[in-house]
């Protein structure tokens, strides 16, 4: 295999990335200037080293604890329960959420063998039994995994003392009726709210 | 900027990768074990010192002349046109054709500025001014700029004693007449064979 060949091969091995679309962005690379390929390989070899799990949180950071466990004027009484480290930037970019973090790492998907001990559950009671939170947003998605694994958090938790709640579910801002899926339009109907 | 930011970035300024894709697959390589990261920073590190273009063709090699330009088992009187080194490839997984190869670098296009002098032309006939060659075989896209470059071929080669054929353009085997766009149905319809 030479040079062009591997560099194909490790970029087919990203998601959403066929053969055909990696050869592209190889010969792409190749016939940008060097400048590009380079830095993108110092980020490359850069990146585990710079980028760890915050301690708290458990979200990617650049410095342990994190920018949001470490903000003193984001609000303490309220923890948002994601699945990933990406979901807690999509929801920063949304700039509704003023409270702390919290990764599960995952979700409780039996078929694949992970269990509510494969997740970051035993740090989240530990924050928690810290007696400063007051409501639990459960960010998971609303998929069958992400349902269950909140369903199982809700039931754990039932007398912690913290309010829980869940994500609203429903027609997407700016969808269309017509292009809605059965559940998603059966959960819009059993979520409406008064007006 | 942290490393993820940079490398979000750097991700987004390739082809057909919008902030959205780039997010993901920068977390995809941040979650993979540290040896794919490390081993795709290398690829790109080498890339450029292991690959040049073929003195000969002008495609991508490793060694110069490429593979296909010191073939002795190919067909000297064979040279198919194309525009860019991707395309090469592409034509080789096909199998059908068997001579060598000739790499534009482009194709002409007055609104971005290019004109014949930018694109491989004169080293075209120098290769054919050897003797050896008896078909051009044209494989510009059938596109405005491919077919315009097309033309201007044939039209600076007319006296210059080699067949120059162009790639038939038509509808896609295992295509539908009904998705079929309006130019490709009146090419297929002009270009259409006796059975």
């Amino acid at each position: 295999m030479n040079a062009l060949d591997k560099l194909v091969a490790s970029l087919s091995r990203l998601p959403g990335v066929g053969k055909k679309s990696a050869t592209r962005l190889a010969y792409h690379i190749l016939e940008a200037d060097r400048a590009y390929s380079r830095s993108l390989a110092e980020q490359l070899f850069a990146l585990h080293d710079a980028i760890r799990r915050c301690s708290v949180c458990g979200s990617f950071t650049e410095d342990d604890p994190c920018a949001i466990c470490t903000d003193p004027s984001r609000d303490d009484s309220l923890i948002c329960v994601v699945e990933r480290p990406q979901d807690v930037r999509v929801i920063e970019e949304a700039r509704e959420f003023r409270g702390r973090f919290h990764v599960l790492g995952g979700v409780i998907a039996p078929l694949e063998g992970i269990g509510p001990d494969d997740l970051s559950i035993a740090p989240l009671l530990e924050r928690i039994r810290g007696g400063k939170v007051r409501e639990l947003i459960l960010a998971t998605n609303p998929t069958v995994e992400g349902d269950t694994t909140a369903l199982y958090l809700q039931k754990i938790l039932k007398n912690a003392g913290v309010e829980i709640t869940r994500l609203a579910s429903g027609l997407p801002v700016g969808g269309d009726l017509e292009y809605a899926d059965r559940l998603t339009l059966s959960r819009s109907f059993r979520g409406r709210v008064k007006m």
